[in-house]
């Protein structure tokens, strides 16, 4: 039996006939058009219509970023699409004549590589997609957690520094604001700005505003604050991952996201920062620090099989 | 059918038999010797010998400081009572003949209080036994959650200061170092050493070295540095459950344990606090702020439950 | 008898002949090669030749942004103008014939402000100079206080946060990455990038990138972002004042530089905050917080005098 | 010709007769009440009576812990001694019939050591007194430097954490709160306090409450935490030493007071950081860091020869 998954991003939909081991059987993709979040429904059952033609579909699950209620049925909350309270599972459930589950994207994530990616096996894990903010995602028992109002696992928000970055949030000193693609290109353009003689590479690269492939770039050329932007970020992932450790004491994190993709520059060092700041650390097994396996399809991928087993 | 529920403290043991309402029908205590970790199972046993006399008792539950293993058979490591890789579920079985299990304190507390304290009829708990340190406790989704090896929910571990005071753990800047009694004690202190005339009642209440005991009554009676310690405590209370509800999203939190016995001078605020921190706060609800309802007992009760659903 | 004040800017030299009032009776302007710092002295002599023509001039007093060594010959590193151990006072006065002395541009402007502007009448001077970073001058009774070897008052290089931002000098936390000009942007872009919605006023009036002047005209028309910007200044400007004021007491702070002509948006919010940090404040008078009064020519005036009592 | 210093401590009156060479030819010690500060006059008076009986005394110097105004007549607020606005100057010069001048005391020793101890020869001085807290002095150009109204030289008072340790001036983060002997045994007791296991040596020494010799008695015997706690002392000593050179490139900082008696534990590792911490480090001399070398007697001496030069 296939079901179908939908990742709804700022700028397209995502997605894809999936079958019960997690293969993507077919995908299609769409625009979105970001100012008009009341046709994103017409999108989804759009590209349901066309996934679904020809198929066995028994249902659909759909991730969005944003607030989604216990209920899995209504966005409270989505800063990029500026929905309030969007009665969304309702909306497409109509239009598609099919069982419809909505989750967060980051939930679907965590979902879809660990059942099939890498958390396959881990009964415990704790998903960080680090890519503009910190996409969190948790799995205990082997089952997603969602909280009790389904807000759950909004990682990037511990405060790590008292009275430091400010956050889209509205706080100061999230974690997101020290450990994500953000954080990282805040570093470098920090660096870059202030002692320009180590960031000759990495200038060099960049016509004018510094971005995250930049430095990524940079930083394997050799470039020295861009190393040091790294540096930074792999520090704080480990403070970030010792904290979540202590207070969940996962199996596995898997850590994925666009950052990911430059994982040899900053991943053995988590690690080792993790593993040095971790609680209790002499007296307990130490969780495995994964790489994602699913890339950006792990969304689609998780989605249809909290559809299947909704 | 009735249970034992054992809470293994640094100086005694306590007991009770207890049924299926958390209601415990006989109860006893008894002095430990925490130099003589071999005896405790021996101590164990006898209390539950006594107790069962005459009794159909169905199993024990015992609850104990330190990391438990998964199994929840072998307590790994014991501050207190310097166990390393104790086997004592095996230990004590062999000498009751009787089912046993063995939890950690803070959990088993935990679950006392959501099954039949404070927490009754919440799914999603957050349990704060503010003591020496703060000890925590989950439930989720109606389970207790002890993590991938059992030693999940060290709240008093997440970092909430970089660089800043010294935790026993080895870490720096640990939550229960900022909102654990020994914190408000610490706080208080500070205040009376370097202004002792902001702690003139303080002063003249206690002896010489301040407990917490005093600055609880200083501060009904309006000493100054009492009242502020207070308020510092309240306010790390208040952030570390913002921190705690942005990963987790409970419905509810409970405060227990020593100091919650002057909830009255920081509950409050604590409560502001963690409503101007949370995350998102514009879109969700808030986790209501509980007090403990059992006292004391809340361990026994829990630890014998435990034990019930084992 | 009158002295010529020689300014060196990374831009232009500024310079004027100053009779002993204090007053430019006579001033031009020429555009500085940045990427020749070769003929910086070939260029300040061609100004002096200018300016001195049918005048009686007795010296020439010439301020540079760097550090000035204590015989006030050389410079030992000018950020901008890539000087290394220059010998400035040898090669202007070979090509002027008139005595020549070097000072800091910071020092040279707090003994214009003092002698002749807003610190008229006090012994005690510490003069800020707020623009790209924080420049300071100070006036000890009476004389232009230089340190052993002139390099004394670099104020902007306090230490204000640990591990804080990072500061062209290479250090983290500097006071001029907090209450500069540079520092009244950074604080501006921050919230218009995290938190738009705060920064309307602020990004409708920047096309793209924020710069000082916007912030300042969003300020006055009630951007709140902008607000916030100012209010951080003030408070970190305060809080500086409050520790130069432990270890100097002054009589009196002198703000200038381009941030002060926004200073309706921040002095007294900055006076409230030197008040309520200063150490031993209900014991002592207050130094007063005045405005800069000479503007751009601060630094002409205050060399040419230096160059007068040579 | 002699003159008399006077150094009135919390618990006694040290006061010796020196002559133009610094060289103390006659001295003498009396008890203190601290609880009567109407008699310290008298006392002082009693104590140049006898020293001055058959020799041919100029002047008198007294020094006394708090803030002496900028006419050196008058201390408007000792901590030790309960002195708000006392006339101090008038009553002893009515007493004893010669001429007198006040001045605090931490000046007193700067002024001892520059003459006649580790400064000499140096024109620019920055004297750290480590006991309790940080005592400051000051010498610009060959003079000591009293600031506007005298209160100038509060080093230990410049913020180095935000949010820091309370301090008894009433704000938080002081200097002295981390570089002080106070800190000092602070450190040691906190590390004693969290991890007894580093403080074996420590603890064995030290009975109950743990005090400044035995940290370094602890220390030179290889105890981790005492060790650890002058480190701690050492980065922080290191830091300030760095912020004070970029303000006032001084050619030496002079370190005395009870703490530098175990100035060995700490003093090369402070230089290393003070090198490693201060701006433009590259381009500029370092000042020397060197230890007193009077001792107890630099605020007799100095005070003595402040008389001398009134």
């Amino acid at each position: 039996m296939l079901t179908i998954g939908v990742d709804i991003g700022g700028t397209k939909v995502a997605a894809g006939v999936v079958d019960d081991q997690g293969q993507i059987v077919a995908h299609t993709l769409r625009p979105t058009a970001a100012d008009r979040p009341d046709v994103v429904a017409q999108t989804v059952a759009e590209v349901v219509g066309e996934l679904s033609a020809g198929r066995d579909v028994e249902a659909v699950g759909v991730g969005a970023a944003g607030f989604v209620d216990e209920t899995r049925s209504i966005v409270r909350f989505a800063p990029n699409l500026a929905w309030r309270e969007e009665p969304l599972q309702k909306k497409i459930a109509g239009l598609v004549g099919l069982p419809v589950v909505i989750e967060n994207d980051a939930n679907a994530m965590a979902w879809g590589e660990t059942r099939f990616g890498a958390g396959r096996g881990q009964s415990h894990v704790v998903c960080l997609t680090l890519g503009t903010g910190i996409g969190g995602g948790l799995v205990f028992d082997g089952r997603l957690y969602r909280g009790r109002w389904g807000m759950g696992a909004e990682l990037g928000h511990m405060q790590v520094v008292r009275d430091g970055r400010l956050c889209g949030c509205g706080n100061r000193g999230c974690w997101e604001q020290y450990a994500s693609g953000n954080a990282l290109v805040k570093a470098a353009r920090e660096i870059a700005e202030v002692q320009p003689e180590r960031a000759r590479i990495l200038l060099g690269l960049s016509g004018g505003t510094i971005e995250g492939e930049e430095v990524t770039e940079a930083a394997r050329q050799g470039d020295t604050a861009s190393l040091a932007a790294f540096a930074e970020l792999a520090e704080w992932l480990g403070q970030g991952m010792a904290d979540l450790a202590a207070i969940l004491d996962p199996g596995c994190f898997i850590v994925g996201g666009g950052v990911s993709r430059a994982a040899d520059l900053f991943i053995d060092r988590a690690r080792e920062e993790f593993a040095r700041r971790l609680t209790g650390r002499e007296h307990r097994p130490f969780a495995e620090v994964r790489l994602a396996e699913l890339g950006a399809s792990a969304g689609v991928v998780g989605a249809a099989d909290l559809a299947r087993h909704r």
